[in-house]
């Protein structure tokens, strides 16, 4: 089989309203490009649950808070595209800025209360950016699933707060993180990392881990809960920590005890990298 | 015929989902119920372009910015589903504020610059929650086209850019406004009119026809242009002008000089009631 390559939102609609007039089901990947096997896992999953895949390439200028950080986001829609159809995709979404921001952009979709802490208080804006495309990728393609790793966990909640909240008729559906071998997260932003930089890494999985571990053991107050973490995470002076908290699944408030499932997520800076990862742990009441 | 009414959202769904089945396109007739000659017309606007029209019926909380205004708009929901069957609706759509809004609500629709003068300046959070509930409503129904009431110029306005900025996959129609013969344009709040109040209203029709005729007169300076219409308003003791303004039709920022098409928009108490009109003018450039 071969993908289809669309750059319209009248093509891909056009090429959807076949696929559904076909009788399949259609599964979205929305993507930033620069595909690697988390998101292999994503189309993957989209094409043993759907009739049809769409995969979108589409590095969303209004989600970045840091111009750098998108200029120097990877960009290699030839390779994606090989990458989707090996998967399993139908379809590869590949809008230009000017096609989906034809105008000055007015609307924006904001999700309130789950975007004041974790990378929302340090990437202002981005919550919103992401929630205005995600909203505008579903409303083009009115997909019947959309899919989205749980390595973004606060995006994940977010878009499944947002899909709720404005009764959008999709399915959201969150893909386990897939990792190294070394316990590493993979992102699109590991390649922007230094042979010494890629060794300490995988310290963020292992204080995640650390936490989960003084959790299983019986620990209830969230700042003993972190105290081992961030023993690991001090000791690699490489790593410079922006968050590390321990917050509830729904609204991603921290919380003071830990007396059900629990969110835990950190976003640390590895020279000018930055990577988060998160560990969602379900405590027995 | 015999409108079915129904207040779930899965019904709606089901519903619409029955006439679709059925190879009909859907209209949806958004309205807060207290339903008068202008939801009228567009009930029959929309049976006319439509194969079936569902209106619903909904005073959305989150769009009032004043507690008492919300608690004492007309909710007439046995006789608004009589008049829209009369009309021609084959689906009345009434849900419960739960049904709604069933959480806390954590996402809103935001559309910045078209909310920023008019209303949006002193009814804070209206637009907001109007953005908000239009979206979740097109969400619920799906329909091919929406019908609003050009009575509401800056609402239309703001639903329109929505719709284009989120890339929904809706026509909005906007209908021409509805008055009674001494020129008040119908709305749901005229019924909190005393008589004298009802008897003085018209001026704010008038006073906007007096700006209309200034600029058809060549006037070009906005300021110069509201000066008859101000006197006229000024001439009647029971109104209070909220606000008088000329603006581009499309962002609905004020003009420095009339150069192509404006908005005429006004607001006025009359007493504890405040009514709203406006006048679209197409200047030869």
């Amino acid at each position: 089989m071969s993908a289809q390559l669309v750059h319209t939102i009248a093509g891909v609609r056009e090429a959807v309203a076949r696929l559904r007039g076909a009788g399949k089901t259609i599964g979205l990947v929305p993507t930033m490009g620069a595909l690697h096997a988390g998101h292999g896992r994503l189309i993957e999953t989209a094409r043993a649950e759907c009739g049809a895949v769409a995969v979108s390439v589409f590095v969303n200028p209004i989600q970045f808070d840091r111009a750098d950080d998108y200029e120097r986001y990877p960009r290699t829609l030839a390779t994606d595209a090989s990458f989707a159809e090996a998967r399993g995709a139908d379809l590869v979404f590949a809008p230009e800025i000017a096609e989906m921001y034809p105008r000055s952009q007015r609307t924006y979709v904001d999700v309130e209360a789950l975007t004041q802490h974790l990378c929302g208080q340090f990437r202002p804006g981005h919550f919103r950016g992401v929630a205005t495309v995600v909203a505008k990728l579903l409303d083009i393609v009115q997909p019947d699933r959309a899919y989205f790793g749980q390595k973004d966990a606060q995006q994940l909640a977010v878009i499944r707060r947002m899909v709720a909240d404005l009764n959008l008729p999709v399915e959201i559906v969150g893909v386990p993180t897939v990792r190294e071998a070394d316990g590493l997260a993979l992102s699109s932003r590991n390649q922007h990392l230094s042979a010494e930089e890629r060794a300490v890494a995988p310290s963020l999985y292992q204080s995640l881990q650390a936490t989960e571990a003084a959790i299983a053991s019986g620990e209830r107050n969230p700042e003993r809960a972190k105290q081992a973490a961030l023993a690991v995470l001090a000791a690699e002076p490489r790593i410079r920590v922006e968050y590390f908290e321990i917050v509830d699944p729904d609204e991603l408030q921290p919380v003071t005890e830990i007396a059900g499932p629990v969110l835990i997520a950190a976003a640390a800076w590895l020279g000018a990298t930055r990577l988060i990862d998160n560990l969602a742990v379900e405590v027995p009441e």
